[in-house]
């Protein structure tokens, strides 16, 4: 090993600064360069930013110091906490603002944060130069330089040390063009010590997920209505023939209700009927009874012998097995006698059921979480993930997580991925903008959203331009889905096929993760309870039996949507969402809207062109940024759907979208390969 | 002192709690409520905000909890680190935003948190209420409710505790009613105890400023020609002749230039000759010789005993006395000879003087803050300030603190102002936005301003918007000075005295700090340097004469503008600053600008209507918000300047300003007395 190698080259690992930003009086008082307004740091540091493995993150600063003295700052990172830090030059951006950017190349956790300093031998060329361009006398100047380089070449690797004492040498003897060879620049920035560099106080955090987490197709289920002949309860090895629907879909996520045993104890009927009929089923979110609770089977779906086999049959077709976690029970889950608790009690030595008075819910105890044995529920909730991991499952589909603890949350989720990195968490929090940013940013990775109310263009394009280029950009994962066993929506009432085409295509385009509640979904359903937003005879409460072949059905259109978004790195991120404007005589149309969703090197840049009128046939007139785009005056779309291609320009290109027919185009945008001869050519 | 007293009723300084938001896990898993977004909260709590003692603070936070209960959240704020808590509740916006507002009453440091937590009370209250509501059976609610109510007995004073557990007795018989009584509420607010309340984990800090640091008019001039008659170099004793002519013009502050010993070596000479004449004065910029440094007086301006009296005779015509602390050394500056480590020397042995190649300040050598003595260097540029603190002074006006370090600058003025908070600094860098920023953040009451070279409408508008609702109005004192002895300018060239009148009523209305370099003025010297922004025969560089009875002196215009402010609370303080359209043919004039200054509470408004055209009489039509300040369809605006009166509508008001006369007027808005009749009375 050379004996003086003191510092090793740059992008090498680099050794451990103490942070000192601002306090330095106490410590060291020549720091002189300050970093403030380290972007992106979400709440002071205090939550990591998110990323998919492979994405890389851009970090911003500003960074002075007095004087004039030229300033070097870099990024620091490193992909586990006390790693090595790798680091990368920051450039400046005017302003003092300076830029950098990684990539996180591990499932995990990444760290960055920014150093500083003066750079010596940086801030004497450029002065240099300019005395030297004045004709001044540089004889001192360049013996100052000397020293810098003869300081270098102490921590320099022999070979380099020797050239850094030939350019010592030259400059001592008054030359001072070897001042400003670019392999002394080279090398000084390798060798010479950072001086009092400053860090930044805080150490940052991504989370860096798995793809899957961060682009993914769900399809919901209830595997008891999966029975492959009417009148049956469904079963686990049902669902197994079941698979290969669900894959030619193109989804990769098979999502399940609550697979547990269901409370028998003041146990929901039909249509959410107060006391159900001997023989129905129960809702699945009524968790425990006899035969178990959250660790546990209903039996009537099958064996945990079962539940593998499943898990396995469902990699095989290229599927993840989703387990819906709800954290309450039925009055006769085994918690509720081994752990009484964990719930609260009543003067009148009844345990407290959920309730948002006056609604009463006498099926499901909540838990307590603010019981004196925290800890001990704290443990046995993580212990239910823990025992479905141990099962192979690692997507979870978290119920109602805004009803519990968020400090209990960000331990459960923080611990858990510190072992199980893959594991992704969606919430289903339908709660208030700031509880569902306020999961994200403390762990769940991927959420529910308002899409289900936004429906005109209007609130879809403020609603994205709010997830895509606000902050929640940097920690919330949206997750789209037209429907779900809790939710139909009005805009489905009248059971237009067209609607169920529209959503279904704007949840799958708008955004990198989407989901849908099958079969009812594919197969057009549409029934509300009267006066409220759900379906009527709802599967949460009994069985059903789905004809998938129905000649209605649209599963080859959801298919499509599945296999576009899997051609398409364009459709896989939230970012390079754009909208464009839709003409119709001469005004913004409102019921046609257009968006696009471009990768960064435009490779590869898909166009929806929608129409949100149910009714009647839509026209307009769509104007692309095709020369931002490079495509010149004339280019190519496809439509993915269909096939057929269009000529388009740089103008205004006709779109007429009919509802009875197909109320949407996905385009694929192109250059064409051999450009049309502009007639100007030969004029 | 009563026996059960085991917490202090509301509004009473309260017991202090650990802050743990978002960390509960290790320690206290039941804080469930969740403090997010705190404002205002300079980059994380790093910097304190500023603010005029007497003056509120709002203070705003994000705080939620899981699940449906009534959080209460409260405002905490101090005095002093370490200090007893006050607090006050802080009242929903809506979108779990929370907000609430306190005094910072002792010049200063106050201190500022939030603490949140389950009103489990009102969440009772809350939920009896709408059992009652729905005939629900709410017996065993009461008993629950009883038990609150015993356990707040607990710690009530004796009184309060009777009172309570007869509302418990109450509740326990089944009186529904007892539940809602005001009285009841009242004494749970005070006496239940909170239980796993959330603290934001920062505690954020105000610098609390005297009204001087707030709002202050400056007049700076060199003593050395403050001579009573010509050809001879004026005194200390001199400037006191002159204070009552300061004090008339209304200033609240006199700043003079160094006053310490000129160096005689490199000395400049007239208008920055690089070789002084003999007898020629220098700069006082060029500081230390061998009659002493930064804490001696320059002997031809007189003695520390005349300084003495000087700052007396200020004191008795309401006048500070600030001084420029400039920190470098002329050549023959006794600490280059007592300390020359704190100087960088170069090899062949001489020390390094201040260059920004290839310019070179042979009469200045600046210290070097990589000094491996840097706390000896610290500690005597503290005693500087200490030396003059001591000799009454306690206003400084710092010269380009950012050509020095800035963990320096947080250290030495945290240190001074925290046994001096009534200290006032004023940057003077002329710098880049963030060096000028983050000098004001980490500690300087005012500064220096890009005002000089904001002379469009355009350009006036965004800085002053800038200012005063971006982040700076949190942390930057802007004084605006339409010249310095550095800066003269191009829109004076001409001379005319239309642009001396409209450059001083800009800056002494948009800004509640101005200052004016006189006695040039308010004289109307306008010759510049050829090629610099700089004045002829520089008073940096030689001795003047000043009569001040020149007939063309404007003196009596900015005593009018100095009156006026004092008169007028609105153009105290930069928060209340809005523009107003001005129209001409139908578009927005680009030379008239019209801005208001407004109290909270509306009770005095004052506008600008002012002309930026020296050359042309200009017209325009200006409308103001007269329904949103309560003015009716007709109103008054009585011309300060002048003592003219208007009545103008809440429609389009002519104006006609002309630069030969009066380009600008000073409006006090005002209800009027006895409201015209409305015509549409009679009819």
């Amino acid at each position: 090993m050379p004996a003086k190698a003191k510092q090793p080259p740059k992008g090498a690992p680099v050794a451990e600064a103490a942070p000192l930003n601002g306090l330095a009086a106490q410590t060291e008082g020549r720091r002189r360069v300050v970093i403030e307004r380290v972007a992106p740091e979400l709440d002071g540091g205090r939550f990591p930013i998110k990323r998919g493995v492979g994405e890389t993150v851009v970090v911003s600063c500003d960074a002075f110091a007095d004087g004039h003295d030229v300033l070097a700052v870099a990024l620091r990172f490193r992909t586990a906490a006390g790693a090595a830090w790798h680091e990368v030059p920051m450039q400046h951006l005017g302003n003092d603002r300076w830029q950098a950017s990684f990539a996180v190349e591990h499932v995990g956790r990444a760290f960055y944060t920014v150093q500083a300093w003066i750079d010596r031998f940086a801030t004497w060329e450029h002065q240099l130069h300019k005395r030297v361009e004045a004709g001044q006398d540089v004889r001192v100047e360049l013996l100052i330089g000397a020293e810098l380089v003869a300081e270098a070449a102490e921590y320099a690797l022999p070979d380099a040390a020797a050239v850094l004492r030939s350019f010592a040498a030259a400059l001592r003897e008054g030359d001072a063009k070897a001042g400003f060879s670019p392999e002394l620049a080279q090398l000084m920035a390798t060798y010479l010590p950072r001086r009092y560099a400053t860090t930044h106080e805080r150490e940052l955090a991504v989370t860096v997920d798995r793809p899957l987490a961060r682009c993914s197709a769900w399809y919901e289920l209830f595997p008891r209505s999966a029975a492959l002949e009417p009148g049956r309860h469904g079963t686990f090895r049902d669902l197994i023939e079941r698979l290969p629907y669900v894959a030619e879909l193109g989804f990769d996520i098979l999502y399940m209700p609550p697979i547990h045993p269901i409370g028998r104890t003041f146990r929901k009927g039909k249509n959410n009927s107060v006391t159900a009929e001997p023989g129905e089923p129960g809702s699945p979110w009524a968790i425990g009874a006899v035969e178990g609770g959250h660790k546990s089977i209903h039996p009537e779906l099958g064996t945990l012998e079962d539940f593998h086999a499943l898990v396995q049959a469902a990699k095989q077709h290229g599927l993840e097995i989703a387990l819906d976690i709800a954290f309450q029970c039925a009055p006769d889950h085994p918690y509720v006698t081994e752990h009484p608790e964990w719930f609260r009690a009543r003067p009148d030595g009844t345990i407290q059921y959920a309730e948002n008075p006056p609604k009463k819910y006498q099926d499901i105890y909540p838990f307590d979480f603010e019981t004196s044995d925290w800890p001990g529920l704290w443990q046995e909730l993580k212990s239910i993930f823990a025992f479905w991991i141990a099962q192979g499952v690692t997507v979870f589909r978290v119920d109602n997580p805004h009803t519990k603890s968020f400090p209990f949350w960000e331990w459960c989720i923080g611990e858990l991925k510190r072992d199980h990195p893959e594991l992704i968490f969606l919430a289903e929090a339908f709660s208030r903008p700031k509880l569902m940013y306020g999961l994200a940013k403390l762990g769940f990775t991927q959420s529910y959203t308002y899409f289900t109310w936004r429906t005109t263009k209007w609130e879809l394009t403020e609603y994205m331009l709010e997830l895509t280029q606000g902050e929640p950009r940097e920690f919330f994962g949206p997750n789209f889905w037209p429907n779900t066993p809790d939710i139909l929506t009005p805009q489905f009432y009248t059971g237009q096929r067209s609607v169920f085409l529209t959503r279904a295509a704007l949840a799958a385009t708008l955004t990198a993760s989407w989901g849908l509640y099958g079969p009812v979904y594919e197969l057009l359903q549409y029934m509300p309870v009267k006066g409220r937003e759900e379906y009527l005879d709802n599967e949460k409460y009994e069985i059903h039996h789905w004809n998938l072949k129905q000649p209605e059905s649209i599963s080859w259109f959801i298919a499509a949507l599945n296999r576009i978004r899997r051609a398409n790195p364009a459709l896989q991120r939230n970012a390079g969402l754009r909208f464009h404007r839709v003409d119709f005589d001469f005004h913004e149309s409102d019921q046609i809207i257009a968006y696009s969703k471009a990768t960064p090197d435009l490779s590869n840049i898909v166009l929806v062109v929608l129409s949100l009128d149910p009714d009647a046939l839509q026209r307009g007139w769509v104007q692309l940024p095709a020369e931002e785009w490079g495509l010149g005056s004339h280019y190519e779309v496809q439509d993915l759907l269909t096939g057929a291609s269009y000529t388009w320009t740089s103008g205004f290109n006709y779109v007429e979208l009919d509802p009875a027919t197909m109320p949407l185009h996905i385009l694929h945008v192109q250059r064409v390969e051999a450009p049309l001869h502009d007639v100007g050519d030969y004029v």
